[in-house]
């Protein structure tokens, strides 16, 4: 779970002396809202869609005003190695949308954005496995997720994910996708062990 | 995992009559990028910050032009009870950065954004809980999970989270974070156990 292997690459970049007007259609044409500034092959900002907006007020127009003058310069990059849970806490800490990925040369060898952490989180989710969902609470306790994970093992069911939701007094809530078509034998067993199922299926919608 | 459990309550919306001037004004001094457009207390749309760039060439003044406007009408809501996972494809596969929440009668009563997903994630991941971070490779099959969930809770180590990362030849890599500081007896049993150690700790940052 690394960034290296989530990121988008290779990675359309400007150089500073492109116009506001060229990243603007470079964004349109790629359906992108981010682009990271190049000099030398080394990163040295990020340009956002809205930091292209203009104001009206602006004595320059869009096709004379070079990308340098609008770019956020501390740009906050992260290498290939980064893992995906440090790149989200960048993205909310900074209230980012997208992180350049950069080599031990400052090259930019991809970008990261929010919407690849989203994709990051359904996969780990098992979203689209076709797997079935279901929410169990266990306590909050060494040892307390084996007899769960061994009961549905030995029913011959395969585990997609499962994930820990949240603690509350002690307990844990846990979403588990499990690739079967039949959940009954499987709530019949839990039932046995003793484990509370909160829910089955995909809420109300 | 239900929206419900995660959105921002309450929200601050504006009325269709709103100016852009009074829009902005809301997302600065809130420092929010969305606001919920509603009229008799339903939902009839949404704006985003980028919604109220203003173009040079427009002809009414952002203090004299109606949100209404300019807001998106076709908004896409969820419930207090649709899943996260639900909630993160619509955003992905409709590329928007908010969801307003509505209940039964259409009445706003909370907003997902994608940094909520985000925050999520990082509970999902166990990051911030000062546990330590493992992952480790398993066979993709029924029961692969079971003896290294085993194993780990009979050394008296709580799993705070265990996440199947991707699949690849029949294999899966999951990362787990572990209530310890010492994580070499673990280490030692997994590879008692013949289960392959990926890596441990956070990556190089």
């Amino acid at each position: 779970m690394l960034v290296g292997e989530h990121m988008t690459s290779p990675v359309i970049t400007v150089e500073p002396h492109a116009t506001v007007s060229q990243a603007r259609k470079l964004m349109q044409d790629h359906d992108i809202r981010h682009l990271p500034v190049i000099e030398h092959a080394r990163l040295i900002g990020i340009v956002a869609r809205s930091d292209l907006n203009w104001p009206s007020a602006a004595k320059v127009p869009p096709d004379a005003m070079p990308v340098a003058e609008v770019m956020s310069g501390n740009v906050i990059a992260v290498t290939p190695r980064t893992t995906i849970e440090n790149a989200a806490s960048l993205m909310l800490a900074n209230k980012i949308g997208a992180l350049p990925v950069v080599d031990e040369e400052e090259h930019v060898v991809g970008i990261l954005t929010a919407a690849d952490i989203l994709s990051v989180f359904l996969e780990v989710m098992g979203v689209g496995s076709g797997a079935r969902r279901i929410e169990i609470r266990l306590p909050d306790r060494p040892g307390a997720l084996a007899p769960a994970v061994q009961c549905i093992g030995s029913l011959g069911v395969n585990i997609v994910s499962v994930v820990s939701a949240r603690e509350q007094d002690g307990w844990r809530s846990l979403v588990l996708r499990l690739a079967t078509d039949d959940l009954e034998p499987v709530l019949t067993a839990l039932a046995d062990l003793g484990v509370e199922v909160v829910s089955t299926g995909e809420g109300d919608d």
